[in-house]
């Protein structure tokens, strides 16, 4: 955008699409705030899909005639053509991607081309090209959702035995294996498509047809452009349509949870390929060095990951803002919905291809994980687990007690496992020397075998039930 | 929140519910920090209902005696019937509405109050209580919008027939009704509760049984607990399960969304009742005075609903931003997930209710609007798809020339249906005094059949699918 | 960005400026991610300017030969001059203006180029490069804001008598003048441009010299290389400099205030333009026509305006959130700092030009606000404070009376001042003909002498002082 | 907020304070929306105090007598006592906190608390109250900063030579000292005082007197409520003043950057106290345990404090988007500008407690730090700075060999300085073994003597001039 600012120097012209109405031309800053050509010229493809089947209808309900449809249609696919080869012009005083196809058509077909504007207006007109990018945008997403779990799911089949420290607050909580870590953020990003797939549904209704705001008094086929350009149904309402954008919204709210997911996996990225921690190694390839420090190896994709969603959910953010309040039916603050979404789809797919090459390509250092698995007591509810099941304890108690044991072994400074018989028996009688012969990290995430835990079992039932929804097991 | 700054004074205490792992009890800046008590309290039917559900399945499962889980269960409904009479106690030193709960527990039922605890943690307990909160409130919304649809349909079908002026930009564009451009809102609200039943389907696992993070060794049915509490299966991935607040996220968007709609709702009544305007007069019982200035009428319910949607959207935001790049699993930020959605909740069930209110008691009027529906030369694009029609002009073409007839009705202060043959005729042969005569606005209104449009019969289809769809036909 | 995912043709390639760290170039996931050139490059004239000072101050100091310095110096004046003639090239291997510049350099003057770098970082050189640059963004902003405020003071003064309805709640409430109205924008406008004057404050700190993290044990002047590029001070803290991105929220924090400031113009545009309305005319170079509705004249510019808030929140929002939670020192992440200021200074300079824009060439219809001025019994709290004057009535009685004759006016659908003797007596005796006579909209308004109030002489003082202020009396 | 909903029981009743423009009563549901005084309430001080100093003016000015002026502030002050010894009233029917006052104050002294709100408006009343709150909720937090800011510096002063990694990107990059890095925290608190500071100067307008929008018949004397109330002048446009909450947006954006610092240092607090770092455990007093794993001790404060920031920038975002687009003058959707201060207030108080808390108690283990000070090559870009200063190569071709280096030393696993000399032959002549005696962490710590670097001395001169700044030496 900055850009833009800096070439004032076209210059003035009265656009002629707009008619006898105006006397003068719009001044260089209404050219330059009003324009939305350099942004929506994106929708090239839509708009043009979206004027062939506008066309194709006119023509079949006797509006346009045969002849005029056939020379429109033509001209249309070799605007598509032209455009493939070279690129849209960015002509401001064309303002949109819709004049700009449409004075093209006039160059290529003469006055004809004026009939194409009959029974419709930019208002569904934009709303209809939108759509479209936006459908085809969550196609995009999905593909790049079932690929990063794919990613993962492969990652978790090749770990699902290895042990590494399970982390609440960051503390070592618990021993899990790295597999089930893993699979976790399969469901998220499971749920990121259910996600999406209902916002699809809720745009499944075609714009086309509306007109301004008040539908029209030319006998429309609207089912039959619907049906054209792959929508369920035209919309129910013609002011709605025109003044709606929640589609928009729908994605960008489904794209923020999909950032704040890989956030957090970019963010754990970047703590366990910390020197201290030293879980994992990232490839050469997503990785970058220092301008000054030669030895540094820094995690970039992870960190650009996690900053994306900041845009992205500032993006969301942003669209919210710009269409509270408005009445109905389309304002001019609705030009505004374009440039958020397509920001964040930029930001979203690099952010997957970013995390499914982390992943496919990260380098776990399981001894290391392993190595640290057992630091913090980790097995400390195992002993409390067991001083319920051998002892009839109630938890609460058990929990008293395998606290005192805990801190005994702190002030000692030894594992849990290495206290003695009398350390015990100072602590609490039930708690005997066999109980410690349970504590080791393989039995206790092993023994963890209810629906969805860490034992390997239940990991490789998780992964064989994604490999099935993912499709990859035939 | 600002009131438990003021409260420092309690006595610091020990909190019994840790055991032994801390020499000293938690300092008062922890105490007010850490607590959560003030606000999840609100949570405390589901605490119970989950407990309840646990208890039943242990003793099930072999896990507790029959008799514990017996003494559990009456404890628990106990409790349950005090906190229904008397509010729930909040003390800071039990933290949490889990705490307060066990600790009401012990105290009626003594140590037994332990065993409740097993296999379960807090982490899992506190997603489960929140989840259930949000599905209920997630009806509750659904309720609301059912019956904002019902009023806007009611009075849709009133007004299907009057004028008034449509606009795009805020400026007279083309006559619709009032009850298509009601109906306008019933669209957005159908798509609000699409949007809050595919959140409810998101959220419909049950956590209870994840534990910590890892899943737990004892022997649980995670089935029956998921069933017992509504729901449609467990989780499956015990990490991911104590991470996840999606269902949270999802509810604020969800309501984001309609409190949007609304605020372009409320938007068009603080507009319609201003006195240029005076489309309509809201109910007293709906509006407030001024401390100074005794005449004013002021449409503050409106301006409120579309205050809401500013700190609805924050709300959805902040938690956005909370959830952002926290590593799994657990973390204690997570706990600044209720206050934004008890707050999102709270205010959008009054903007709804108010919606309601205004819409029922909305006395529109209707005279003024139809003497307002012809200004601006709304008819204008009447003539110009007159021209397409009847002379065979291109659309383009016709614009042209009905922007030069508007020229010249401005020009000469009149309406367009006034110009005479001599000026037409000056503009464009083409057009004809005949063309004038279809400028009506009830000719205008009555011609836009297209499905989905302003004509009467379209809004009265509109209406009856409407009114089909809510089940108030039957 | 969306145009960069389309081209993902380019050839991978080592980027020789890493080293031999690394044995594999970087993948083309990573190049795009990475890359910062497509937005950067917008710094090239602070990168440049940074590094003449940087080069200046080594040899000054010794480090660099007068001749290195010297070969540098002309290097980088060479570079600008090309850039400023054909622009910067953008070579994603080269990934941001800091490479792409010293690239360039060594192309031009050979291995010496590898010299600039001594004693620097990419982290303290993207700083000050991008501290230099929001510092001149705030001085364009200044300058945008102080041109909107003198439009404003120009039409107050041409309106200082002219009485218009003041609104609260859109509500008639008082009569007030259209000058008093203009002018409390300028207020907005005032605190704005304090807003920024108090940013460039806390941003006047050089970071040249904190390396990449702890400062560097070359002997630097960082007092000189501060005084070179014109800041008050060097920062006194290496690491905080390379960590800190608070200048660039106080941008977008100002920024965002100044948005909602002209949103709220735009807003009032917006209403007053509308047919009921009838305030305003705005220029036909800041409107726009309809594609389909020959008659429309649009207040596009002012919705853009009102629009582009959203984004320029939004983009403040993003960046708080991209920083949230951040570990010290620099990290990747903050290279999501440019596009959000970018976006927003680009949005926010179009906002203020159309600002002025309209101030300067709107049309105000002042017979048609004085017609509109009475309406709503606007003089009633003149009638109030009559009766607390002249009949020593308590405020809040004499508040009652009112509303009662208020009432009675509704009732009989008369204006106030048309009330009958009767009618008067009837409500309350001290309410005689006599205080009817107070009720002029002239007599109001002239009443209200009370400093910073709508009297004409207030406003005349008020537009005076802003005058002086603004340097436009001499 | 939450609990509002569920008492709908209140009896409906007329507000006798509007007078008799209303038939009937405001409805339960505009009672409940419409009420703020469950949040205003906390005003009550400024309401007060504001009121008395009204009052006084009033009788300065003749407009009341002495003895109506004596027995108004009698009722004030025993009302201000009343209220601190029983808290105040909630009466949803009286609103808020004015009409609380006023009706207790009527009760009190009877009709002649009437004639307080003589000259006044709840419009400008309540922007005098908000802010005097907001103003004093300034110098709270400026006080919490200056106290977290000397924390800082007793411990970086005490840890002013222990040497620790330096992070970018949470990679190893170069040696420093903690003591260092505390001080990068005092600096941005720093910049945090200096923005309240400047707020604080915005806000000091009086809007007492600007009564309903557009000043007053009255002869007030603006500037003695000013003086009275403390603030420098009173507000230059009536209008303008009871729209603006600039001061309550400008607090929030504050508050936003303050949580934003504050949630790095909490980041790095979480981070440093995980098992694998280990640099710091936290006092008992701020941290909890867990329910289920009696080994745990959390960094719950810490958590909180990250958690608090998104609610703090979701409240700023909440105002911002409450304020966009609302026309002039005071509109009801303003009465959404207090629960998001009040609650960012609220919760920054808590944090900085929190931080201050941290710090202080903090037990830094730096022979922990230390030992991991040297990993990932720490002093590598010393090795390059010797390569530039003794043996004259270019810095770019000093970077390079000194990647090769660390590329060797990572090939066989050693450190850098264990390099041999055979191995550094191989890699370039010009690296001698006499370098590698330069690569110890002291060296390299105490070399960078550059201004604000992290030498030993460096970081006492950044104490010492904070201890002055802050007044700690006397």
């Amino acid at each position: 955008m900055a850009d833009r600012n800096t070439d004032n120097s076209t210059a003035q012209g009265s656009n002629a699409m707009w008619g006898g109405r105006f006397a003068d031309g719009p001044s260089a800053i209404m050219r330059e705030i009003n324009a939305s050509i350099p942004f929506d010229k994106a929708l090239w493809r839509q708009d043009i899909a979206g004027s062939r089947a506008h066309a194709a209808m006119l023509a079949a309900q006797g509006i346009l005639t045969a002849e005029d449809a056939k020379a429109i249609d033509e001209g249309l696919q070799a605007i598509a053509a032209e455009y493939e080869r070279e690129g849209v012009p960015e002509d401001w005083d064309l303002e949109d991607i819709h004049m700009t196809v449409e004075s093209r058509l006039t160059q290529l077909i003469g006055p004809v081309a004026g009939r194409l504007h009959t029974a419709r207006s930019r208002n569904d007109q934009v709303a209809t090209d939108f759509k479209l990018w936006v459908r085809e945008a969550i196609g995009q997403i999905d593909t790049g959702l079932a690929a990063v779990q794919a990613a993962l799911v492969t990652r978790a089949e090749q770990h699902a035995d290895d042990i590494m420290p399970g982390f609440t607050h960051l503390q070592t909580a618990q021993p899990v294996t790295l597999g089930h870590h893993l699979m976790a953020y399969y469901e998220m990003l499971r749920r990121d498509r259910m996600r999406f797939a209902a916002a699809a549904e809720r745009l499944d209704e075609c714009p086309l047809g509306a007109a301004a705001l008040a539908g029209t008094g030319f006998d429309l086929d609207r089912e039959a452009t619907a049906q054209a350009l792959g929508f369920a149904r035209p919309t129910a309402n013609s002011l709605d349509t025109v003044s709606d954008r929640d589609f928009a919204m729908d994605y960008l709210h489904a794209a923020s949870l999909v950032s704040i997911h890989l956030s957090r996996l970019a963010e754990e990225i970047i703590i366990w390929a910390s020197q201290p921690f030293g879980f994992v190694r990232l490839p050469d390839s997503l990785s970058t060095g220092s301008s000054i420090m030669p030895q540094k190896k820094n995690p970039d994709a992870a960190e650009l990951v996690r900053g994306h969603a900041g845009r992205i959910i500032g993006a969301a953010t942003a669209l919210s803002i710009t269409m509270k309040g408005l009445p109905l039916a389309y304002a001019k603050d609705m030009q505004d919905d374009k440039p958020p979404v397509f920001e964040a789809h930029g930001l979203l797919t690099l952010s997957l291809a970013a995390c499914e090459g982390m992943i496919a390509g990260a380098d776990f250092d399981t001894a290391r994980m392993l190595s640290l698995a057992g630091s913090g007591h980790s097995t400390a509810t195992d002993l409390a687990d067991w001083l319920v099941r051998e002892a009839g304890v109630p938890f609460r108690e058990a929990h008293h007690i395998t606290g005192a044991a805990v801190a005994r072994a702190d002030a000692k400074g030894c594992a849990l496992a290495e206290l003695t018989a009398d350390d015990l028996a100072a602590i609490d009688a039930r708690v005997t020397p066999e109980a410690l012969s349970h504590l080791s990290l393989e039995g206790s995430v092993a023994s963890r075998q209810s629906y969805g835990g860490t034992a390997p079992d239940q990991v490789r039932r998780q992964v064989k039930a994604a490999r099935k929804a993912l499709g990859l097991d035939t």
